[in-house]
């Protein structure tokens, strides 16, 4: 399966592993490469967090391959000198999401990477054009994690129409509801050059997810997902207003999440009780992130198994596609 | 491009026309029928709301057709005597939307006609499934007008794995965000039989809506659209709790689709205003419904050649997609 993604990056499959903050370490980044997508490590809130993985031990692990790095741009504007750091390990990419990359574009580019941006609403794009992003990744709301409110099916191909006018050689990837190959194949045809996968990667083998977690997680359907601030004001993480967290609902979130306002008059009030849950593994105050598509997995293999079985998947349904005949039943 | 929706429904296209309350008159379901697809008739609130088209003279236009009828279930219930009525001139389906439909299946089996049933989330699928849905329609939130929480690209696919588990001769349609040949043939890889196609409709020459309202959203972007509770309650439309509105934000949704608690308490607060801002046109106050998918839609053709473009674009897309290479850029 080619695509302008696949030659821009020399890989073999139009797949990214999205850098999810605490969950991509190098063993993730390093399986998805190595089974021919690209993997893309997490440096997240760019150890502005507290608790996340040390992310030089994690590029040790993916050394010698194809490989990019993710930050969360508004961190990253807190330690700015991490950027150097991530680029002497000569990444192929950065991936920056939520704030503006038009800072950061000229030095990733000296440190010879290529720059994705992710964009949320249309109207980040030209900000990511302006900043010479290579690739724009369009997120869609049912992804897992930090995003906003545009829906996948309706916003990619929005997207693809605005890069045809205002910058035809940038790549378009779509995120947010792509867990196996019905969504790789669907977003190709809404005008994608390659998806980025998130919650499938989170439950694999290499992910740096807590089995406690993916064992519960196998039970919930895409229902049991909720999007809202509150939980990032009332546990003092200052995201900016326009970008909301999705996890499996849980006790705080029920009493929460549809007092967004509340919330945020209250920013930081449960700080130290949300840390203290999360050292007790207390699921009912600490979310345990995963997109909407928590409801198409159901195990947690190896990333190269799940990437293998994307990619036939895909291609089964273009070889029918093109036959125009689906009167044996859908995929 | 045969799927059992035009086997079993005995069309040329795998596409229905949304029943939009207020905007499906029987001018559009014809048009779409007599181009390929189905049309099926908003019967919207039953008659319930005021302000809506008579029904009877609606039908008269799609005599001699495939035609169908759509209601919002929980309208429906409070003047159950309009389905005999409807039932009366043969329709090749009913679609309900929006409430229990097992109370009204007996009747529509009666009567001839196959049921369809729209669900928001995967908790409805086993509700439709004793009521006999001869066809499920996955809504995602990207669509216009009234629906819930899910986005079409992992609820397709889920609900498509629950009825291939409980109920696989079921079809599945997707609709939400759908409004060009990239969508649809989305949706197919996505597992669905076909699409229930809203907004772009909305658009077309034959729909109800006022030039005047679609003058005005050709220039909107899918940002521009806002999904809230709080305008029903303030208008004192009796909508559940778990169904929400998507409409182009305007000054009365900037001001309130946040706050939706509130709007419930003021329940009805803003219903004699918000008659008079209908009656003077004022889209500060009153909502214009559009989904997502306004962002791709640019002009208001007739039915015909909106279904055509949708059908070509689809196919040669999945033709393409056959090939496995899409170096040449994307759709």
């Amino acid at each position: 399966m080619r695509t302008r993604l696949t030659e821009a990056f020399g890989i073999k499959h139009p797949v990214l592993c999205a850098p999810m903050a605490l969950i991509t370490g190098g063993r993730l980044a390093a399986a998805v490469s190595d089974a021919g997508g690209l993997g893309v490590v997490g440096g997240g809130y760019a150890g502005t967090l507290g608790g996340e993985p040390d992310l030089q031990q994690e590029l040790v692990h993916v050394q010698g391959r194809k490989f990019g790095v993710g930050f969360i741009t508004w961190a990253l504007e807190r330690a700015p000198h991490l950027l150097d750091q991530v680029l002497a390990h000569s990444p192929d990419c950065v991936f920056l999401s939520f704030g503006d990359a038009r800072q950061f574009a000229p030095q990733i580019r000296r440190g010879g990477a290529k720059l994705i941006c992710q964009v949320q609403s249309l109207s980040h794009v030209d900000q990511a054009i302006e900043a010479g992003a290579d690739v724009i990744v369009a997120q869609g709301t049912e992804a897992g994690g930090h995003g906003a409110r545009r829906s996948t099916m309706p916003f990619v191909p929005e997207v693809a129409d605005y890069l045809a006018r205002k910058s035809p050689a940038t790549l378009l990837l779509a995120a947010g509801g792509i867990a196996d190959g019905r969504g790789l194949a669907a977003a190709l045809m809404l005008g994608a050059d390659g998806v980025v996968v998130g919650t499938r990667f989170w439950a694999s083998a290499e992910a740096l997810t807590p089995t406690l977690v993916t064992d519960r997680a196998q039970h919930f359907t895409g229902d049991d997902t909720v999007r809202t601030t509150a939980i990032d004001a009332l546990r003092g993480v200052p995201w900016p207003d326009e970008f909301s967290f999705r996890f499996i609902n849980n006790k705080l979130a029920s009493e929460w999440a549809h007092r967004e306002a509340e919330a945020k008059a209250e920013f930081g009030s449960l700080a130290v009780a949300y840390a203290d849950a999360r050292s007790r593994q207390d699921f009912d105050v600490v979310a345990v992130v995963a997109g909407e598509c928590i409801g198409l997995i159901h195990d947690r293999p190896n990333a190269a198994t799940i990437l293998d079985a994307m990619v036939k998947q895909a291609q089964a349904l273009l070889d029918r596609g093109s036959r125009l005949d689906f009167t044996d039943g859908a995929a």
